[in-house]
């Protein structure tokens, strides 16, 4: 008898942004003639800059050729791929990597649920909260999270970021095997300081913890003392894995294209003690059971690293965080509590009056027609909060910030 | 102390395919003016098609505008591929499917590894012998293999495939929770008729077991009467999970684009006996560890579909058809024994007077130039024979053949 994986069942029904988008089509349905304004879900809007278009088209043409044509490549990624990234993101922050260190994926999503595969089922986690969801829901298909209880796992450790710890997180108070943190934030849209993040890399040397470290939005970094990845801090090389997209770097949620770094000097324990690499196993992993990414998206993203690809690049983030200021100064005037925004595309803002994040959410779908994400949906400790992403356009943002003046 | 899947450390340090480049890149080192010719691996050398092109064109284009721009897909694949898909591949066969039953995703390979998750750890397998290395390699990964002895692994059944039972696998003679079947076969290259498939329907039906179905050929055949899919058969949309790829079908190797079917009607077992769907948990897990496949694979993909799409796809096929054909047919008359090659792009020939498969491998390497893969690889009733794949230019595989002639 063909039996299922029972931890699947202990999933939660809902997904959060299945659950946003429910709300706001039984809004339309009431109100059709709306215009709603989506600052939810945090997909950019904004086209594909044309250094990245050019290189896709002629990856196109390549491929229609004999000689130009791209079977299997290889599972790690193109070599000219991985050159470039180590040359322009690495090796400017004097961080040196080797080729073989990096992994490139159709996106950061699939490595940052796949990589669990590496350890145990029952390594003990730790996350900021609130957190990506994700993160928490890959772990309870595998059997990590234990069991439910108020709203929190038996397995998790939850390191509380709120406005009353200023959204540093204390390291927790226990051992705890494997460490997810993702800064810039999502979804507050805060950052950790080089002094900060130093700390954590100096508890996981200390407990022997795995640090998963998501750099999704580094590109959106403004000040030039925060760290774009763990590696700027010492002995990191020897406790994270580092995992960076091209989805909010250049509008690649539709393309896909990201990667991963697994460093030669990273290793987890055996039962018995032996320390085993991790790099050859992830090697082997994407081997087995990834057969590499889209050849025109592995061009596509090369040409992220061109001059013009750099300053066009630099050009759409720009004008994100355009928006995220604009926002950050309307939703100030107005009196409210805000945080984020200044080094990532979101805002995090505290409901007035704690109030709950569903129901600010929906009081304002319903008065400004606006949506944003309730932060309770990201775990306990983002209650009282919801998010704004400013990936939308310029008029969008606008007209939304318009509403809310009216509206609050 | 983070620790380590120690399932991992299990598997075999050779990787077939390596094995036989490290060969090859050995002989070439020793003979650096030798032209060799690969018929080994089971990559396509011809060009993407121009519909295909076009499309991918198109699609680059849709997504340097603002109104064309697509971030985030839908997780489970675009409705107008899936749509034509469902119109295209499974209605003129007989076969009803919903568009919520089909999962667009990077390529079968992931898919294949994947779809393990949904099921416990603990689920006996049962694979035909010899098969696609990596369906036993993944199950090794979650521990599912039990342990090897003599080159075989205790929790797994083998249905052996040899000359000697015509290459049809007889039904396991004990319950078996999951069986893998690949047809047409890689790396025989044999076929099964819609009799023989329907004894496996009947036995999954009889034993509650779930069928991983490997359709990644099935544009391929040739014979009218030759299933192209399970679900041909009475009974399977309760049994069976099938894979698709347009790897092989329109030299997507390069691209990534396949799909999966997970029929509603499917399900497993929980310890206490509750059925369990499926086709939820899949897209579940693929909401949460997964985001999509590339707008442009997905669109380059639906013209495959095209009028135009059908015939020049159709065309490059018959171009790697009439390379088996040549190549069964210089075999053949060279005195040797040869299977495959009519309903799939795989030759499979017994090596004579049941020569070791590397020890041929090797002589006609150093001999003809020539590269194969040796079908001990592939499991342990591989041994004996080896694999020619039809995917090289005609001039190649013409070339190969006269090389072969001097040298057999």
């Amino acid at each position: 008898m063909a039996l299922v994986n029972e931890h699947f069942l202990k999933l939660p029904n809902n997904y959060l942004f299945a659950d946003v988008a429910k709300k706001v089509n039984a809004f339309k349905v009431s109100y059709p003639n709306a215009k709603v304004i989506s600052l939810g879900i945090g997909d950019v809007t904004q086209p594909l800059c044309p250094a990245v278009a050019e290189a896709m088209h002629k990856a196109v043409d390549e491929m229609t050729t004999p000689d130009g044509f791209h079977g299997y490549g290889p599972e790690q990624g193109y070599l000219f791929l991985r050159e470039a990234i180590i040359k322009n993101d690495f090796l400017p922050r004097g961080i040196h990597l080797e080729a073989s260190e990096i992994f490139i994926n159709d996106g950061a999503k699939s490595d940052t649920g796949n990589i669990q595969e590496l350890v145990r089922w029952d390594n003990s986690i730790g996350v900021t909260d609130p957190i990506y969801p994700v993160y928490i829901d890959s772990n309870i298909m595998i059997g990590r999270s234990g069991e439910i209880k108020d709203g929190k796992w038996s397995n998790v450790t939850y390191l509380p970021c709120t406005a009353e710890n200023n959204f540093v997180p204390e390291l927790p108070d226990r051992r705890v095997d494997i460490i997810y943190l993702c800064y810039p934030n999502n979804p507050t849209g805060t950052v950790i300081s080089k002094e900060e993040l130093q700390k954590w890399g100096n508890y996981a040397l200390k407990n022997d913890t795995l640090i998963f470290y998501d750099a999704a939005y580094e590109a959106y970094i403004q000040d030039p003392d925060i760290p774009h990845s763990i590696y700027e801090i010492k002995g990191a090389r020897k406790v994270a894995i580092e995992f960076h997209s091209y989805s909010k770097t250049a509008g690649f949620t539709g393309v896909r294209c990201g990667y991963t770094v697994v460093p030669k000097e990273l290793t987890a324990s055996t039962l018995s003690g032996e320390r085993i690499a991790l790099n050859p196993l992830w090697y082997r992993r994407q081997c087995t059971k990834f057969n590499g990414t889209s050849y025109i998206s592995q061009r596509a993203a090369e040409a992220i690293y061109t001059p013009e690809g750099k300053k066009q690049v630099k050009e759409t983030i720009s004008y994100y965080m355009d928006n995220a200021r604009m926002m950050r100064e309307t939703l100030t005037g107005l009196g409210l509590e805000v945080f984020g925004g200044e080094n990532a595309p979101y805002i995090w803002l505290k409901t007035p009056d704690k109030e709950n994040s569903w129901r600010f959410f929906e009081r304002m779908l319903y008065n400004a027609h606006v949506v944003c994400t309730p932060g309770v949906g990201f775990g306990p400790s983002g209650e009282g909060y919801v998010r704004f992403t400013a990936f939308g356009s310029h008029e969008d943002c606008a007209e939304a910030m318009e509403r809310l003046k009216k509206w609050i």
